[in-house]
């Protein structure tokens, strides 16, 4: 293969390839029209008759996609996710993809979807790239009308004397909008509210959001609403959703949103795309209601956590699969030689020159990912993505070294070949789970404290010395301790660029200490939200935003959505 | 029928009706499954292949369903357009209902749907109450695209030199939430945005709305879409979508929710139900592509303009018409005599008494809105929508002034009776029909001033006798002279409850004077906006919002919906 190949785009890989009417991909999978709520030909919500009905059934071997730490390089996680579940289905598996849900935001900034890529796409991509099913849009609204309920209170009176000052829920919108991260609201006089800073999150970093993925039906999801704190009053106590009355309502605005989405690869593969909190300030995982119907429907499920293992992974095992009472069998950690060389000190500019030291030095970072996965008790199979400049002294020298650290690797391609690209991945994974190593658990108890839990991974995931707690945190820790709110698992906001907290450290740093800057209890979501930096909750535009070239042609169709 | 009787609530009838499979629907239409994008079994879009295959075939017959000005009796404009679809349904006339979308906001607010009533409802009324197909939430969506890239425009340089103190663009929220009124953007220093003042509206009263619903097709969209202002640069010069790009990526956002949506009545009558911008800032109607489709789909049309004929069948006529490119055959003139009193000067609280005097003096406000319609050179029929509290001799008196001014008059019940209430309205509308009897034209031409224009709604649909200008306004109308908008219909945002320009003069006042303060250009949507009052543009909740009482049930159905 030549560096001159001309590629073709996502897109026009994707509104080249032909769909199945959905129903005959759910037909595959036992489904009925009638299990389904068509959205169009090639989109459809499981309705939740349906996904009541499959609960008694016997569950799936679950297989997590994660990675190494992100890097500009790139790395294809949700790529190898389709392509492992194209391949498993080339294999005559009967299997189901779960992802998330790209979020608009995103998608009108900076070129780049989330459906995967090449001939490892999910398809209508650019319907999933846009308004889909409208799934976030129900979360921003359920967030906004919340929003509006709370400072309706304030301006009727305030019965629950809520502390303006401390009003914690923002509003959401699904783009990326910097002017709105700090806003002042309520301006204008007497008849148009309270004035109060206030800021809006991009709709994927809303509590909903996280509460709407880790729900496991209708009325576990109104408990979960009705838990989200809003506010603290003049005492300081917690003001809930509860308090305000508005639970109800805010599960009636979710009732579809909560249905997970049938949609299919470009081999036709079924995939349920649902959901798609953010993986710091949330667990970065697709819906649990998405996950575990999967595992119903299929005897394979694959589906992927976002950021590096450090991350996304251990969110994954530590809270979602306890939300949603499922075990993983095995765990695919995802890398590239490029990623590798960055980790291991080479500038993205010399990606394109061999550099064996470059890889050696950051063939540490993905060792330490695997060795978190073996903490888990988990199996696990190294994909290394192939891209055109891995030289073949790069490709012998990282195999040398998955071989001497007993490290079980896998080449694939899926990218340029679908499926067929990850046919040794996707045999070396049923192996790994005929095998039966399976012993997974969770690294630490509910019942161990707070700064217990943040230590435990702190050492045993990011491999750092200790953990620092501010003099905020501190007082946080007893206040937390007197709501009640120990028993949560942690939810850990980290930078995901370095297993440390500082993003400049790549590869495998060590003896460091991570400073918990402050708390935030996600009460609905079922987490404490540990804050170790600067966390962006609300993105925004670059100078040239990929909004300019996006367009519409003669017949409607979409242009320049990546 | 005795005062005692227990009503259903709006929610139980819809709830106890049993919908058709939509494509049952669709196939009375000559339309197959391949003609529609299904939501679920019981909505669906209509594929834009379809629509632009339609157009070349012959058009129905368009019958406009207005009201006297509203009052807190109610009148029931909706179920009368509901009711006369259905009643010409069972006279088995080929009928298609074509009606606005509600918004979310006041759904949330105050207890009321906006899908008709009783056994003349769209189903089904819960999900067009509250998501429906996502049109409302593309509009926000594209609105606040278009205000983050205005904003990401300043941050990044500000090459189009915007005045940001003349940003006109405002964000949207499809809520009832005052506290986002006047809101202070972009705080927090450098790298959170350049701080000024914004401010939400309502998602229906974005200009996306109207534009949307004047659109005829989606490069006429895109068009639109290019002309809107979004600020004025600092030579005081207007800068539009077309100078920052992006019209093709808002075109992109609104692909799908222009094409209409197919849902049904109670009665299986097929409806589309499609846009729904305000009726002051902006026209009031269902989209224009609705309508037009309906025509080419059905021999008769049933549809509606927003608040009284003033303001909602004025712009049907004036505005709609034009952009659409169609002419209707008759109208319908709703009112109560419950109203009637109202205008007549009788208190809410009396409104159970008779009150012989009050009806005839509130006559008059319906006998203007017939001369009205008569001046456009239409036929009509006044449709009076009967109320257990009317007395035998009301009835009487009003069925005598309408025949003392030659004004056809029905009774109809079809909140009770579903179309089977509606016969004898329907009846007499096709016989208006059958006599031909329509010459229609707007009132004034395009090529008038902006001043002839105003004055010759304010005198000829208003009954006033002048109009004065504020210096504000006088300036303006030389700016949009020299703009090159001066051909453009007006679009005249006044209080609903009067002729005039005084909420509180009911009746049919005489000898005012109708102030315009303000324009406002809304070239995307190709009119001029006369702000001649006050024009509340975000709502706000009452001290006791309808989403305390919204919830779902076990079975995930809505609960508290009207």
């Amino acid at each position: 293969m030549s560096v001159n190949v001309k590629f073709k785009s996502d897109i026009e890989i994707a509104q080249e390839a032909k769909m199945e009417p959905i129903i005959k991909i759910a037909a595959e999978l036992n489904l009925t029209e009638d299990d389904l709520e068509l959205y169009g030909k090639y989109k459809a919500k499981l309705s939740s008759e349906t996904i009541q009905k499959l609960q008694t059934k016997e569950s799936g071997k679950i297989i997590l996609v994660t990675a190494i730490n992100p890097t500009p390089a790139g790395e294809g996680k949700s790529t190898v996710t389709v392509g492992l579940g194209d391949a498993l289905h080339k294999l005559n598996k009967k299997v189901m993809i779960a992802l998330r849900e790209p979020s608009l935001g995103p998608t009108m900034g900076i070129k780049g979807g989330a459906t995967g890529g090449g001939y490892a796409q999910v398809l209508p991509m650019e319907d999933i790239n846009l308004h889909f099913t409208g799934d976030f849009h129900a979360i921003t609204t359920a967030n906004n009308a919340l929003a509006a309920l709370i400072d309706n209170h304030l301006q009727q009176g305030n019965e629950l004397r809520i502390d303006q000052r401390r009003i914690v829920w923002k509003r959401a919108v699904d783009l990326n909008d910097r002017a709105l991260r700090k806003v002042i609201v309520g301006l204008g006089g007497p008849v148009q509210g309270v004035p109060r800073e206030d800021g809006f999150d991009i709709t994927v970093a809303s509590e909903i959001m996280a509460v709407l993925c880790l729900a496991t039906d209708l009325q576990n999801l109104k408990q979960r609403l009705a838990n989200m704190i809003v506010a603290y009053n003049v005492d300081k106590e917690p003001v809930t959703v509860a308090d305000l009355g508005v639970e109800g309502a805010l599960t009636l605005l979710l009732k579809d949103a909560i249905k997970p989405n049938l949609v299919q690869t470009i081999e036709h593969t079924p995939a349920l795309v649902h959901g798609g909190p953010f993986a710091n300030i949330a667990h970065g995982c697709n819906s649990a209601i998405a996950t575990v119907t999967a595992s119903k429907l299929a005897d394979y499920v694959v589906t992927e956590a976002g950021f590096g293992a450090d991350l996304g992974a251990e969110k994954f095992l530590n809270i979602k699969t306890r939300a949603a009472g499922f075990k993983p069998e095995a765990v695919v950690i995802v890398a590239t030689i490029r990623a590798l060389k960055m980790h291991g000190g080479v500038a993205k500019s010399e990606l394109a020159n061999e550099s064996i030291e470059g890889l050696r030095a950051g063939f540490e970072n993905l060792r330490k990912h695997a060795e978190t996965i073996q903490s888990f008790g988990l199996p696990f199979v190294v994909a290394i993505n192939k891209f055109i400049t891995d030289t073949d002294k790069e490709v012998k020298t990282l195999l040398e070294l998955c071989e001497k650290y007993s490290l079980p690797v896998e080449l694939t391609e899926v990218w340029e070949k679908g499926g067929a690209g990850g046919i040794s991945l996707a045999q070396r994974v049923l192996e790994v789970i005929e095998k039966g190593q399976s012993n997974f658990s969770p690294l630490y108890q509910l019942a161990d404290s707070i700064e217990d839990k943040i230590t435990t991974i702190v050492q045993k995931v990011y491999g750092g010395s200790k953990v620092e707690f501010s003099s905020k945190a501190k007082k946080q820790l007893a206040d937390f301790e007197r709501f009640g709110w120990s028993n949560l698992p942690v939810c850990m906001a980290k930078t995901q660029y370095s297993l440390s907290d500082n993003p400049t450290r790549l590869g495998r740093p060590t003896d460091f200490t991570v400073t918990v800057r402050e708390l935030k209890p996600s009460i609905g979501a079922g987490f404490i939200v540990v804050l170790t930096g600067d966390v962006m909750t609300m993105p925004g535009l670059p100078k040239a935003p990929a909004a300019l070239k996006m367009d519409v042609d003669a017949d409607g169709n979409p242009i320049g959505l990546f």
